[in-house]
This record gives C-alpha cells, sequence and structure tokens, in this order.
C-alpha cells in the first residue's frame, strides 16, 4: 500500500502553504470543531479559514508540540518534541534563560541559542528535493546573535521579516511595524523591530496585509520559474501586542477592548490566509498544493489583559499544561488527496507535519527520518482514525512576567488519558479527557494505578529522549523521574 | 466644458499604469494599427497588447519624444522636448559624451547628468497629488554618480530594478541579470548588471517575469493601504541584448536567430502586461485605472543583427529622424472614459502624458503646467480628432558604434508634412507622410516654399526652446539655424 501511495502521491511534487498562526486558540476561528459550542466563536468571522476546512479535512484533536512559540516551531523544523531537542522555552539571547523565577527550582540548562543550522531540518531537507523554500513573518527559531536567528541559515531560500524576535513592535505600518507608540519618531531600535518590509513603511498596511503580498509574490515568483514551493508563512499574529486592525474593528463592536481588537487581529490573519487562497486559485495551483493552517500554541488567557476563559470548553492558557495550552487548529486541504469536508480526532502533533510533508514530497524513508514526529499521511487521507501513540509535553521552566502562575511541569497524553506531573511538589493530575474535556476532574487520587501506569510510560519515554529535568536549588541536582515521585 | 470634465473624472482619481516598453517598434504587436498591412506581424502574438487595444484607444499616429531612450524618458518626467531639457542623447555617466565621433560636427555642451531631481518631475507632482509612485524596471534617467540615476530621488516612492543604466546585462534570473555568458561566476560587476532583484537570481525567471511580479505586489500593497498608485512599468525589454525567454522562442520556428529571440522578447512583454491585467481585475481595480502602453523609441533596425525593415512600413530605425524611429505603439485604456475599441490618428507625443496625466489626477492648471506637453484628454475622451500642434525632434549627435550612420538633424512634423534637417551638410528632406508613410518620395526639391515655411517655424521654436546646434569642429560655433540654411 505505501508504494501504491507513493505512486499516487509523488508524480508530480506538491506545492506546500503551511500556515503557523501564533497563539491561535482551538475556538479561535469561525470553524465548528466538535461540542461542546462555545457561544463566544460566534463573534469570530473567518470564512477563509473556513473555506478550507470545508475543502480539506478538520483535526480536532491537534496539538502544538510545546505551549508556547520557540519550542514548537523547532519541532516543526527538527521532528523532535521539545523535550529531546531541549529548546524548552521561548529564545531571545543566546545568554538568556528567559524562564521566570521559581522559588525552590532552576531551568536546567535548556538550549538558549535555540534552533541552529542542520542539513536535517524540514526547509534544508525540502531543498535538497528541489523546493524553493520561503519563510515569511515570524521566524523565532534561533536567539539573536546566533546563526539560528536568520531563516536563511536554516535552509530557506528566502527570508521575509523574520529574525530572533517572536512578537512585533507594531502591527501596523504607520508605526514601521515598531514602536507602537509614535508615527514620527523611529530614532530608537528595539528588539521588537519587524525586520524588512520598508516598503510597507509609514503606509496604512497592517503587518498581517505586508506578509501576505510578499508571500503571495514568492508563490507567484516560484510557480512562474516553474519550481514547487515549500511557503511556511506566519504572519506574527494573534501574539501580543493585541493591536486593533482598523479595517476590521468595527466588526468586534460590543466587545471589551481588548477582546475586540483581538477578534481584529483574528480576522487579519483570516484576511491573509484569504490572500494566499485567492492567489493559488489565479494561480492555477490550488489542485496542487497542500495547505496546513495551524498554530504554535493555545490562546493566551488569564493575563495580557485577556479574560481566564478565552480557550473555553479548554482550561488553561498558552504556558499551561492544560488542554487549553496545546490544542491547536489544524486544517489540512489538498484537493484529490485530502477527503473535503472532513474530520479526524486522531492524536496529532506540530512535528508529525515534517515526516508527513516529506513523504509527500516523495523522499524516502532515510531522508525523512525524525526522532519523535510520526508520518499522519494516512489519517489525512481517511484511511486510518487513530494512531497508536503517546504525546508528551515537557516544561522544566517556571513563565515569567504577567503569565508567572504557569509552573514547571511535564505532561502526557495517551488515549483519552492526561497526566500531568507539577515539578514542584511532585505531584500528577490525572484526567479523562473523553468524559471530562475542560480538565475538571482530577481522578488522580480515585485511579493511582493509571498514575503510576502513565508516570512509568513517561519517565522512560523522558529518559529515552534525554529530557533535562527542573532542578532543585537547594540539592542543585534535578528533579528526580516521575517514577520515583 | 473644462468644469464638467473634471467632475466626471476628478472625483475618484484613477490609478495610473503607464507600460513604457523599450525599443518597442509602431508594427511590433499583433495590434494592426492602420494601412498598409505588414505580413511579418503575422508572427507576433500579443493577446494582452491586443486586449488594451479592445478595451481602449489605439493611437496610430503617436510619437515618442526623441529616437532613444533617455530623451523620450526625461521629456515623460518634464513634459519638456528634448531640445529644451537638453538630455538630447542617451546618459551614462555624468561626465561621458556618448555620441558617436563625425567628421566635421561635435556635439554641443548637451547635458550629459541626464535629469535630475526637480519638485516639477511628474512622479513628484503625483506624490503631491497623493499617489504612490512606483518605479519598475528600466531608469535610465539620470547618469551614473548622479541623484537622478536613483529614481526615489525623483519622485519615485518605489524604485524596483532601475539605475543609471538603459539595458540589463542578461535577461535571465539564472544569470542573475548580469554577464549572459556565465550561471556560474558573478565576480565580475558591470554598469550592465541589473540592480536588486536578487530573490530571483540563479532562477528560471526572466527579467520581465521578476519586474511583473513585483510590480504586482507593489500594485496590490497600494490597493491594500488605499492609496491610488501611479505604477511607472519599464521593463527593460526590447532592448539589446536580444535574448531569447526560453519559454516563447518554440513559437518562433522558421525565423532567423535573432528575429526568433526578438519574438520572443514581445512575447514576454506580452506577458508581462498580462500578469498586470490580470492584478487589475483580481483587485477589481481594472475600472478605476487609466493604463497607458507604449514604448521609447522606434525598433532597432539594420544592426544588432537585425534585418533594416523591422519598422515597416515606416522607413528607419530608432536613432534615425524618419518615422521608423519616433513612431511607437500608444494605448490608452479607461473603461467608461475613453472609448473601446477606439482609434485615433490624432499627431501626440510621449511629453503629452505629463499634463493629460495630471489633468485626470485633478490637478489645477498651475500644478499640471509644462514647457511643452499638450493635455490630449479630449483626443482620448474622443471629443476630438486632432489638435493644432506640430512635433519636434532634435538630436544633435551622431550615433555611436554599429549605428553609426545615423547622423545628427533636426526635424518637425506639422499636418501632413515632415521636413528634415541634416546638420553636416545643412541640407533638408520633405515628405507627406499622407501619401508616403514610407518617406520614400523627398520632396523638397519641388516644394521649396514649404520647405522655407517649415523650415522657419523649425528655427523659430528652437530658439525659443534654447536647442542647442550642433558645433562645427573647424569654427568652434554652432551649425546655424535652419532658416540661415
Amino acid at each position: 500500500m505505501l508504494t501504491l501511495l507513493c505512486s499516487l502521491l509523488c508524480t508530480n511534487q506538491p506545492n506546500i502553504l503551511l500556515i503557523m498562526v501564533d497563539d491561535l486558540g482551538w475556538r479561535d476561528t469561525s470553524v465548528r470543531n466538535g461540542p461542546p459550542e462555545d457561544p463566544t466563536q460566534a463573534q469570530l468571522h473567518t470564512p477563509h479559514i473556513q473555506r478550507l476546512a470545508d475543502e480539506g479535512m478538520r483535526l480536532d484533536q491537534a496539538y502544538a508540540s510545546a505551549c508556547v512559540c520557540t519550542p514548537t516551531r523547532a519541532s516543526l523544523l527538527t521532528g523532535a518534541a521539545p523535550a529531546r531537542h531541549h529548546i524548552t522555552w521561548w529564545t531571545l539571547y543566546h545568554d538568556r534563560d528567559t524562564s521566570g523565577k521559581h522559588p525552590t527550582l532552576r531551568a536546567p540548562d535548556w538550549n538558549k541559542e535555540g534552533l541552529q543550522p542542520s542539513p536535517d531540518l524540514l526547509p534544508e531537507r525540502l531543498r535538497r528535493a528541489g523546493y524553493r523554500t520561503i519563510h515569511v513573518g515570524k521566524a523565532h527559531w534561533g536567539a539573536h546573535g546566533t546563526p539560528g536567528s536568520d531563516p536563511l541559515q536554516l535552509g530557506f531560500d528566502e527570508n521575509i521579516a523574520g529574525h530572533g524576535s517572536g512578537a512585533p513592535g507594531s502591527y501596523r505600518g504607520i508605526h514601521r511595524f515598531k514602536n507602537a507608540k509614535s508615527t514620527t519618531d523611529f530614532s530608537k531600535s528595539s528588539v521588537w523591530d519587524v525586520p524588512g518590509l520598508e516598503a510597507y513603511h509609514d503606509r496604512d498596511l497592517f503587518l498581517t496585509e505586508a506578509l501576505a503580498i510578499e508571500a503571495s509574490r514568492s508563490m507567484e515568483a516560484a510557480v512562474a520559474s516553474g519550481e514547487p514551493f515549500f511557503l511556511h508563512f506566519a504572519p506574527y499574529a494573534v501574539h501580543t501586542p493585541i493591536m486593533a486592525n482598523p479595517r476590521w474593528i468595527d466588526e468586534a463592536e460590543g466587545l471589551a477592548p481588548v477582546e475586540a481588537r483581538y477578534v481584529s487581529l483574528v480576522r487579519s490573519v483570516d484576511a491573509a490566509v484569504g490572500v494566499l487562497l485567492a492567489r493559488l486559485d489565479e494561480l492555477g495551483m490550488t489542485n496542487n498544493t497542500l495547505v496546513i493552517f495551524t498554530s504554535d500554541n493555545g490562546a493566551v488567557s488569564g493575563y495580557a489583559g485577556r479574560p481566564a476563559n478565552r480557550n473555553a470548553p479548554l482550561r488553561g492558557s498558552k504556558s499551561s499544561p492544560y488542554e487549553g495550552g496545546h490544542r491547536v487548529p489544524l486544517i489540512a486541504r489538498w484537493p484529490q488527496h485530502i477527503p473535503a469536508g472532513a474530520s479526524s480526532n486522531a492524536m496529532v502533533v506540530t512535528h508529525d507535519l515534517h515526516p508527513t510533508l516529506l513523504r509527500w514530497v516523495g523522499l524516502d524513508a532515510e531522508e525523512r527520518s525524525v526522532p519523535d514526529g510520526l508520518d499522519i499521511s494516512s489519517i489525512l487521507l481517511g484511511q486510518r482514525d487513530q494512531l497508536e501513540r503517546f504525546v508528551v509535553w515537557h516544561k522544566p521552566h517556571r513563565t515569567g512576567g504577567q503569565s508567572g502562575r504557569f509552573m514547571p511541569c511535564t505532561a502526557i497524553r495517551m488515549g483519552d488519558e492526561k497526566l500531568i506531573a507539577w515539578h514542584t511538589e511532585q505531584r500528577f493530575e490525572l484526567y479523562n479527557l473523553q468524559k471530562d474535556p475542560g480538565e475538571q476532574n482530577d481522578l488522580s487520587k480515585t485511579h493511582p494505578e493509571r498514575v503510576g501506569a502513565l508516570s512509568r510510560v513517561l519517565a522512560d519515554w523522558c529518559r529515552e529522549a534525554g529530557a533535562q529535568m527542573s532542578v532543585d536549588q537547594e540539592r542543585g541536582e534535578p528533579v528526580p523521574w516521575f517514577d520515583a515521585w
């Protein structure tokens, strides 16, 4: 069957458009993705993302590799879980630990440099397979001052507006995508200044609009030159600063100001998706392009001015081990291959995309091998409902700043069960996601045998992956593995 | 009526797409532009330029301001005839006279620096009127080493690939638009290297394709930001080097190699026009955009490997005072304003476009005043058939190199009559273009009274304009005015 699949898929290398939105929650589009209903979803209007869902497959149990940006993005490019690549937190400068301070623990010696050049990165592999590799928008793979801060060093032929920072100073061209407080004084530069895009400075253009125009241009050039393309479109939005796009803000009337601005950001992403899909249509490339739409972690909830229920019905926020931190939208469209209007409850994770894309590009098993990601082709083609697998999220960091309540932890989901292990107290929580998607009923006390079983799987996997545990400050030693708690 | 016209036209500033092709002859598209038929025109296939003609007005007696590039381009931006702005020849370095050597005459102290910054240039005026001003492609207004070599100094907000040179080293991305002889050695740089466009280097893209993609992007950004735009699209083609576009070369089977390559260049221009028109359609801007299609001088004929009849049925070549040197295609489309499928025999010239565009943009008489160009709105709107005017071409230069047979001269057309004044022998030729479009029957001997009348008009106008005559090397003095011959 594998041979058949390849002969079907690999005769003509498809283009790949991977839309990696930032901080977009599972319910942050108008696409309905399974019960229970969330009335606030009605505020969102994302017709272009809806089009993708109508023409492709919606994965309702899709996860980001991590609960913050850099680790997930590094997992996409490496095919490895963050516990293995040790980029377990977000990067900025090569020597700065962005973890928050904790009273008794500290972060391990994690990879603060972030992702660095390697021939095994996804864009390098795609480039070797003949692809034009294009990065547009937020990169945030490698720290400033390291080669990895430049997408051109990571296998991309083009880099538009990407560097070592994970947020824009401003979303507006009138601010030159820098300081949101001035349209005239640009004398001070900051690490948050979006690089490039000078042609859009001092103009009434939103960052998502500029990026969509640039990305369309790059797709058009690749098609004109006869190259298949891999476009990694990462629009910075809807990351903070939660700024209004003036073109959409009126649609969000009646909402609290921050929520109205957020809705306008989401709408901006949808409009950008619309521009890209329209360009594919115009170029005659819709049928020959695999489009993936996803996010790098769950929505911000309970800080940055946002209410605490922004991932409802899921619990938690970006930065937390609950479902709201990891569950993300994932839509895949490839006409005549992926069934239209389909949905799946298969558990998949960002780093699965790496081997899956490479398989569809026609690379053989060795060329597409990765440590952790699974080939989910059979799920996307509607041939299987579920994979035998578990997913681990490892976060040996306290979050800093406003979101400092998010403590070091590791979590595993296997089947319907989810075990969360809190490093500080060496304490577990256990949930049944099928019965309790909102993670309200901790079963750890009533089902100690399940805690034991899952904690052993988790510990074994973490040891094999070389995961770095939080360090006990007093003893100067790592917190013990989960099967010793 | 003027007020009515303005209230009709100026309520909503139209976008302006001015396509300034290079060296494209009057018959170098598949658009039929009046008798006599030319069988070689059947080799050309330019459906997108044809679409413009079908949807707009064809001007069959349109002239370039000069018989070579720089003077015509400077006339567009200044609204002045070359005799007045003294950029009477093509520029390269600020201190280099590119004129050919002549046994008895030399060029006057013409403006070898080329066009320099001024608030009265067309793009400056359009920018003041609220336009986003975009230059794409060949600039060739100011010499290298002067501010005018940079379109950003001439009123353009954006400059893509324009500088002080008038030809590309190569049309191909695999050559990085530099040396056409190598796809690997780029160590030597030259004044003919096309600046910018790095994203297209080492790729199978033709210069016209890259420029069309870039121009489309800039139009899209202007529309997204709500700015009306002025796009000056000058595709370098079909200037030498006469290189094949591999995508079209097979269509020219059976032609001599140079002609086949030339046809593929023309087809490349047409394809670029197609990309721009399609983008206007997609942006919903077709009805609100004035499109002008024209060329900066007649086709190369009798040198650069091309046969001597390439402007047939017209006589002469780029660089000569015969009709083949100046007559150019001119098509204007503005749906619901300019009648569709119309044609006109009004005598118009490149520098007319300057005040005409500014009038339609809504500028008042003072803001659009120019020394020589006439407002041809009434022609384009189908309200008048002809203007009371004459046109003068002044070329106090011998052409250099391969085309050294083109000698210093001045010419005037008034009504159907054309007088050519050769500076060397102080000798006239007179033609009746209505009866003799190919300028075969010199009437100067049989109609001395017409020679006298026209030479007086010519001399009066040249004196008023401050034209610089060729200089007699022996005497060190200018050749006398035409009414003293």
